[in-house]
C-alpha cells in the first residue's frame, strides 16, 4: 500500500494470513488518528467489520467478502456433513446482507461461493480463488494509475470526494491511483478534498493518505466545491463507484450526484474510476436500485478516535441516504484498467466482460 | 420572537436595552445547547461579537451595528471634543470591518454614522434611528411572512440551507417567516434542513428553531439535497441572502450556489429571501465582490456546546470560504417585503429604493 512514512508500503489494507487463518485488515474508522490491525477468524467478524465499517470501500470491502467466504468454506466443513450446505448458505447470505451497496461485495462472494460447490467445499480451492480475485483487483487498480495518468496534466487542480484511495481498494487506489503516479512523474498537482459528510472519509482518509504521499491538497465542505469551480479553481474531478450498472449510471458516495451536477454546469470534466469488478452486470434498470439508509446518528453525532460529539439539535431527526446515483450524461469518462473509457466503450467492455 | 416554548416570544435576538444602554443578544454559537444573553456596553464587546459570530445571519449583524453605532457616539462623546470625530471614525471603521459580506451591516451602520454628523453626536438621535431602522427591518420580515406565504402549498417539501429564522433576524425570520405563516395556517409542510458545514447553522440553529414551532422537519448532510431533488423529495428551495447585487445576484452561506445549480437542473423553484437592507445599492460588478474566507479550524474541527472536536487528518490544511455567489439565472424569484418578486420586479423596486 502506498503509504510510505508509516512502514506500511509492504502490506494491503485488507490481507489473508495464512498463519492465523484469518483476514487482518486497518480499521479505518480510526484514520487518521492511529493505524491499527484487526483480525477476523470468523465469517461474523467478517459480517462485523463490513457492517460497522471497519472496512469500506468497494473494492476491498469486496476483498473482504472473498476472504470471508472463504472462512464460511471453513466453517461449513466444521459442520455435520448433512448441515454443510445449509449451513454455508447461510453464512454466504449473512455476508451478503451486510452492505447492499457495493456491488464488488456480491461479485465476490458469489465467485468464491460456486467454487466452492464447485470443488465440493475444498478451502484451498476457495483460497486460491479468493487470492486470484483480489490479486487481480490490485492488478486492475495498478493498470488504473498507469493508463489514466496521462490524463493528468502539470498544474492540474482535481477535485475527488469521499475516498477512492489505497485503504479503500487494499493496495493503490481507484481515484487516487493517477494522482499518485502523477506525483511519481513529477506532476505539479493540487487535490481539493471533498469532506465527505457525514462519515468524513475525505477529511479523514483521502487527506490522510495524500498526505503520507506529499501530494499537495486541501479539504474543502462538500458545499464549497461549486463555488470553487465558479471560480475556475478545479479544471477536473475524479472519484469512484460503488458500483456501475449497464448503462454507465454509476452508484457512488452521497454528494457524487450534487458534484457531478455542478461540474456538468462548470463545465468541468468528471470521471469515476473502478476495477472491473466495481461493475453490476445483473443491473436491469436504476429504478430497480435500493439506496442503504444509514442511522441518523451518523449526521447528528461526529466522531474522532473514540469519541463522539452531537452536532445537532437534539430533538430533530435526520435523515442519512449513504449513496446516490449518478446519470452517465454527466459522466465525462470512466477511468478504468484498460485507460479512460467513453460510455461507449465502457459499454463494449461490459459486453466482453458478459461473454466470459 | 417566534420561539414559544422557551418563553422567548416577546423578546428579540438583538435587543437595545435603554437601563444598562448596551446591546443584549442571543450567543449563537450556543445554540440549540443553552438560550445564554449576553451584554455588549461598548463598541469593542459589539465587535467581538460580530467577528466571533456570537450573533451571525445579516439582519440581526445589522441591528447589532446599528445599536453598537449608538454606543460609538456614547464614547465618541466621552472623549475630548477635538479627538471626537477621530475617535467616533475609528470606531465606525472597526464595526465595519467586523465581517465583510452582511452588507446590512454597512447599510445600517452607516445611516447611523450620519445621523451622528447630522446631529452633533446627539444620543439620542442616534439611538431613534437605530431603533427606527431595526423595527423597519422586523416589519419588513413580518411583511415577507404575510406576503410569501401563498408560495407555500399544503404538501410541499421545501429545503432550506444555513440559518434565516428568528435568530438571524431578530424577530420573525426571512426564509423561514413564510413557512412559520405556512403553519399558522395549518398548512402540513416539511422542511430538510441542509446542516449547512461547516458551522452547521442549519442542524444546530434552524432544527431548532423548526422544533419550536412544531414544523415537520429534517436535517440533511449538505451533499444529500441533490439526491433528494432527483428523487422528486423537493419541491421549492427557500433560503436567505446576506448581500443582493443590483442585478439580482445574491451572496448567502457557502453551499447556496451548489444547491441553486442543482435546484436549475432538477427543475426545483428557487427562492432568496431578504428585507430591503440586504440589498447593494452601491454594488457596481459580482467581479468586485470579496469573499470572506475563514479560518480553516471551522472545517478541521466542530464544536458542541463548549468543546471541539478535530475532525480531519491534523497535517491536512483546509479551505473555508464563508460564502458563495448565486447569479440571478439561477434564482426563480425574491422574496420581497413587497411580495414575490421576478429579477424585473426586484430590479423595479432597487430603483424606488435609490430614489429615496
Amino acid at each position: 500500500m502506498k503509504i510510505k512514512s508509516l512502514g506500511l508500503d509492504n502490506i494491503r489494507s485488507v490481507e489473508w494470513k495464512e498463519e492465523t487463518e484469518s483476514i487482518q485488515l486497518i480499521d479505518q474508522r480510526l484514520i487518521p488518528f492511529r493505524v491499527t490491525f484487526v483480525q477476523l477468524p470468523t465469517v461474523k467478524d467478517v459480517c462485523t467489520a463490513i457492517k460497522e465499517m471497519f472496512v469500506r470501500g468497494a473494492p476491498a470491502i469486496g476483498a473482504t467478502a472473498a476472504y470471508g467466504m472463504v472462512l464460511a468454506v471453513k466453517e461449513a466443513n466444521n459442520q455435520a456433513r448433512q448441515d454443510k450446505r445449509e449451513h454455508f448458505d447461510t453464512l454466504f447470505s449473512n455476508i451478503l446482507s451486510t452492505r447492499p451497496t457495493a456491488i464488488d461485495l456480491s461479485n465476490f462472494a458469489r465467485e468464491i461461493y460456486n467454487v466452492a460447490l464447485r470443488t465440493d467445499f475444498s478451502f484451498d480451492e476457495a483460497l486460491k480463488a479468493a487470492t486470484f480475485l483480489v490479486d487481480k483487483m490490485v492488478e486492475e487498480c495498478r493498470s488504473i494509475g498507469n493508463h489514466s495518468c496521462d490524463h493528468i496534466k502539470d498544474g492540474d487542480s482535481i477535485l475527488t470526494h469521499c475516498n477512492a484511495g489505497p485503504l479503500a481498494t487494499i493496495d493503490y487506489g481507484t481515484a487516487l491511483a493517477p494522482l499518485f503516479k502523477a506525483k511519481e512523474d513529477g506532476k505539479g498537482i493540487i487535490v481539493y478534498v471533498d469532506e465527505t459528510r457525514p462519515r468524513l472519509q475525505g477529511a479523514k482518509i483521502t487527506a490522510w493518505e495524500l498526505e503520507q504521499a506529499e501530494i499537495n491538497h486541501k479539504i474543502i465542505p462538500d458545499s464549497a466545491a461549486a463555488f470553487l469551480m465558479s471560480k475556475g479553481k478545479i479544471n477536473k474531478v475524479i472519484l469512484g463507484a460503488d458500483r456501475c450498472l449497464k448503462d454507465g449510471t454509476i452508484s457512488n458516495k452521497i454528494g457524487t450526484l450534487s458534484v457531478a451536477v455542478n461540474a456538468n454546469y462548470f463545465d468541468v470534466p468528471f470521471y469515476s474510476s473502478f476495477p472491473w469488478s466495481t461493475i453490476d452486470l445483473d443491473s436491469e434498470s436504476v429504478e430497480d436500485f435500493k439506496i442503504e439508509y444509514r442511522d441518523e446518528k451518523e449526521v447528528k453525532y461526529v466522531t474522532s478516535y473514540e469519541e463522539e460529539m452531537l452536532i445537532a439539535n437534539p430533538k430533530s431527526n435526520a435523515l442519512n441516504p449513504a449513496f446516490d446515483i449518478t446519470p452517465p450524461e454527466l459522466i465525462t469518462g470512466y477511468f478504468s484498467p484498460n485507460g479512460v473509457l467513453s460510455l461507449n466503450e465502457l459499454q463494449s467492455q461490459i459486453i466482453r466482460l458478459e461473454k466470459k
